[in-house]
């Protein structure tokens, strides 16, 4: 009785990292519900069972989308849909971030916060990526909500493939960052609901911004290769 | 004869993105050649059937380590390597980066330029982006070679890959990033003649930084999943 797993003292073995949650009682909010990116994930997650609830400012123009898209989607104005949901997607334009996530910092008070805003500027050039104060979408979202637990994912989907009803798989990953490792695991869990679809754990809060500003360089891409490019980590 | 191809006024098909040139007589130069990046790509590269000329401030250093790396690598000061190379490949530290750059500006006149460093920091929490003040590192080449024409690519690869003798292929896509679309394809041609590889237009060098910078978040993968994680595009 010489070997480390008999002595006590040996570290346990480390964590399976795709050993995820099941996440499938969970409510999933959706701020930004209307727009495109929101009602493509919104659409996505509830074809894959999960209970959506899609916000917006204005109650019934959430109502009327929810509609559309079926699959048991409900809609709400934002503080509803942030107070009824376990986990809150933010998908509204950069331009709204801090103003929405302000108007519903109570609602969202303890609640699982998941970013996936890309803050970009657009000129005759293309796209190109712009830098919070804070470092980056996330991070804002982070320092605005302190009683939240705010993670960052879904930044590179296609709004296009995720809404096109022909489209039964979206192969790519998509990567999930945060402080707190059980909150990632939950988000990633959440995306690998979505057939096709691989949650990584992509780094700390702090490494945000590169991630949300690629979505510029895949706009370059999409735009030389008439794709709808997305992406996947090789050897994982 | 009604048809658009027929009136003469019609635009020209647009260039197939894959169509890309043939780059097997041009010698590739290696600038940082004797570190673990610059040795990984030289032997790919010669390996691929390029002539590759590794670089280093100490030209017995680089003849030495083109020895090892046989396949007609050859060793040189960078100043010669920078001289004898049509394509020179920068793939010093970050913290070298500039004065490099600058003391073989001369020699890098008309050179095509390809920029691989990841400007980063480290802590206690890992891997972080650091700003460079034009931008990104790639950036910083352009500024101090306004002689050169500058591109940014293999950001992402894994040295301990690219010197593994037991690996043949490598399941990656390298993104390519700069201004002149010719300047890009013999840089996305030469990382296609690597196995596995794909060279991928991926933007502006204004949107180089995200792209050097990513190389944090696939640290944090490495260490999550105990992989070598790389970059692969999705639908194109």
């Amino acid at each position: 009785m010489t070997t480390s797993e008999s002595t006590g003292s040996a570290k346990p073995a480390p964590k399976d990292p795709w050993d995820l949650p099941d996440v499938s009682s969970l409510v999933v909010g959706v701020l930004g519900g209307t727009g495109d990116q929101g009602r493509g994930l919104a659409r996505r997650l509830a074809e894959a069972g999960q209970k959506v609830i899609i916000g917006s400012r204005a109650a019934d123009r959430a109502r009327t989308a929810a509609e559309e898209l079926g699959n048991g989607v409900e809609g709400a104005d934002n503080a509803e849909c942030a107070r009824r949901s376990d986990v809150v997607i933010v998908a509204v334009p950069w331009d709204g971030h801090a103003a929405t996530l302000e108007a519903v910092r109570e609602e969202l008070s303890g609640k699982l916060v998941v970013d996936c805003v890309n803050p970009l500027g657009f000129d005759k050039k293309g796209a190109y990526a712009l830098k919070p104060e804070e470092g980056s979408a996330a991070e804002q979202a982070a320092a605005l909500l302190p009683d939240s637990r705010v993670t960052a994912a879904f930044h590179h989907l296609s709004a296009v493939l995720l809404l096109d009803p022909d489209i039964e798989k979206i192969e790519t990953d998509v990567l999930v960052l945060g402080e707190v490792r059980a909150d990632c695991e939950l988000v990633q869990a959440l995306a690998s609901r979505i057939p096709g679809m691989r949650g990584v754990f992509g780094g700390r809060l702090r490494n945000a911004h590169q991630v949300e500003s690629l979505v510029a360089n895949l706009i370059s891409v999409n735009r030389r290769y008439k794709a709808h490019a997305g992406v996947r980590l090789t050897d994982i």
